[in-house]
């Protein structure tokens, strides 16, 4: 099976951008209330078609990440945002079971706690059946005031995903920087400063099977794959490959051949999922090929893999990274490889 | 001819630190009272020894590029600095005449106007005949503060770069936000930060002849350059060959193989400069290669390029996007591309 871990649910009815824009204008609204033929249309059409058009089987899906929007400083907005969004997507996984797993949006505020992250994180995975998180390693939007990742402000975080053992996806948000364009700088940049943060620090020391996806490729990580050795060798750090890569992966949403090309060729095929980030930051379709840019599996599918490395950036590293997903597919479709990292 | 666009002189006398150190403290010291003698010893076991080592005629030298610091918020230090670092290189280009040219630090601060900056660059290049300068998109050190460099605020600097014919490398300095190592994410971010800015804006329009390298291999850009085209078509901008790649240039600091064969793959042969970055970021031995990291030169070498693309990687490009090195060397090696972008 063809398992898609990065996925955003960007084509969520209007009434539920209608409710976050009264929930900004302080109306302090109810969610709105959408039925389950709007929800179906919004992805039938949409996430739903593309991904049976191009023989995905199943979408690791969240809610948009651009709409995170941790900027805004309130918590107990940040809380009901984040609580309608990710019901959202679990209606979006009631509906379509075999084709959908659910990631949750954590209610990150800048310069405000991790309780009611904490809290949001265990309420999706236990009570909704959620098989990760997206976080954001900057909930100031481009300003970047809070703690490096590998800081302890982050560990009760880190401690329930461990305790639940659901992996995060290191994933910023709107930037409200006019320097960063989101999706050309802001995205690709967040991805390279936490990779570094953890090759600087120690964080897997502490907690050995804390697991992150690194998106987009890993920035700009594979591209400069011999900079990071040489910078982690100069900085007296471990080897990235018996360091971080134990414990951190990259998708694949890399839009064109050549760049999926180099991360095949210098990340161990253990620490590559396939993605495409559907319906995402790229739409369209790129006049060189014919195809759309986002359309990466063409890419995958072109790459000189075994048969069996091939199963693993399609599905089985996936089912390693998510043991809830593994979990729940085992039922189905036969034991995965395991949980363990 | 090899021409390397991207050194820094990294390895100063100490008595050059000690000013800057007084200079911090307060003390308004005199620069440093260095002689020839200590500045050959500085260079010839060093930047030259590698160079010569290594085959590369040429280094468009520039100062320490970590060290320029502009998020010191006092300009008149921030001129006395530069104007000390702009000098010692243009020493180093005085005895060394045949191996290096000089680029300039700007007095950027942050907040601060650019009239210093420009009357800088004016000493540089008609006074000490500088042939480029470095432009900091980031001169608080990492919490990006000023205007996208497509912005008017920068326009008084790019009508004097233009006056001239000069070029500049976009680079930042030292990180002063914990989040980004320097070498490891700020420098990279800025990279990309700063292509992006360009996708967005319509700067070369307004200035036809202004012309940009930026370093690190473009940052992420070539691995994302199907995300970019991508981008550049969603956002209704042009075509990036006809656009931002008229005045924009890449160079080959990116330390391994697949990054080069990558960055020869995607972009046009007439947009990359040869480059190492001596003695930079990344020094030391790859234990997979035997063979230092930044010793790009290998690299390129290995790409399946034709005699005359390669000449343009290692020379022609060069001596096109800075034409003042074009005409010093002219006089000794004959005509070379010429001036025009």
């Amino acid at each position: 099976m063809i398992v898609d871990c990065h996925g955003h649910y960007t084509t969520a009815p209007p009434a539920h951008r209608a409710f976050r824009e009264a929930q900004l204008a302080g109306l302090d609204p109810e969610p709105a209330a959408i039925s389950d033929d709007e929800i179906r249309e919004s992805v039938e059409g949409n996430q739903l078609r593309l991904q049976r058009e191009r023989g995905v089987d199943l979408t690791i899906f969240s809610p948009q990440a651009s709409a995170m929007e941790h900027h805004v400083p309130d918590e107990a907005i940040a809380v009901a945002w984040a609580r309608a969004c990710n019901d959202l997507v679990s209606r979006v996984v009631a509906l379509f079971p075999d084709e959908f797993a659910a990631v949750c949006q954590l209610p990150q505020t800048p310069g405000g706690g991790l309780g009611a992250s904490v809290a949001e994180l265990r309420r999706c995975v236990e009570e909704l059946g959620f098989v990760g998180c997206n976080l954001n390693p900057d909930p100031s939007g481009g300003h970047w005031t809070s703690k490096p990742l590998t800081d302890e402000f982050w560990f009760p975080l880190y401690e329930a995903m461990v305790e639940l053992d659901v992996p995060a996806m290191i994933h910023v948000s709107a930037s409200c920087n006019p320097n960063f364009h989101a999706l050309g700088a802001h995205y690709i940049n967040a991805d390279t400063t936490a990779f570094m943060q953890l090759v600087e620090g120690d964080l897997f020391d502490r907690f050995p099977t804390l697991r992150f996806v690194i998106p987009h490729g890993g920035g700009a990580v594979p591209y400069h794959w011999g900079r990071y050795r040489g910078l982690a060798d100069r900085l007296g750090r471990p080897p990235l490959d018996g360091h971080v890569m134990r414990n951190v992966f990259f998708d694949t949403c890399v839009y064109h051949q050549p760049g999926i090309d180099l991360l095949a060729r210098v990340i161990d095929v253990d620490n590559i999922l396939f993605a495409s980030e559907l319906l995402g930051a790229v739409r369209g379709v790129d006049p060189e090929t014919g195809h759309h840019w986002d359309d990466t599996k063409r890419y995958v599918d072109a790459l000189p893999l075994s048969d069996d490395d091939r199963r693993k950036v399609f599905e089985l590293n996936a089912r390693r990274v998510y043991p809830r997903l593994d979990a729940r597919l085992a039922s189905v479709t036969g034991p995965g490889p395991g949980t363990e990292v």
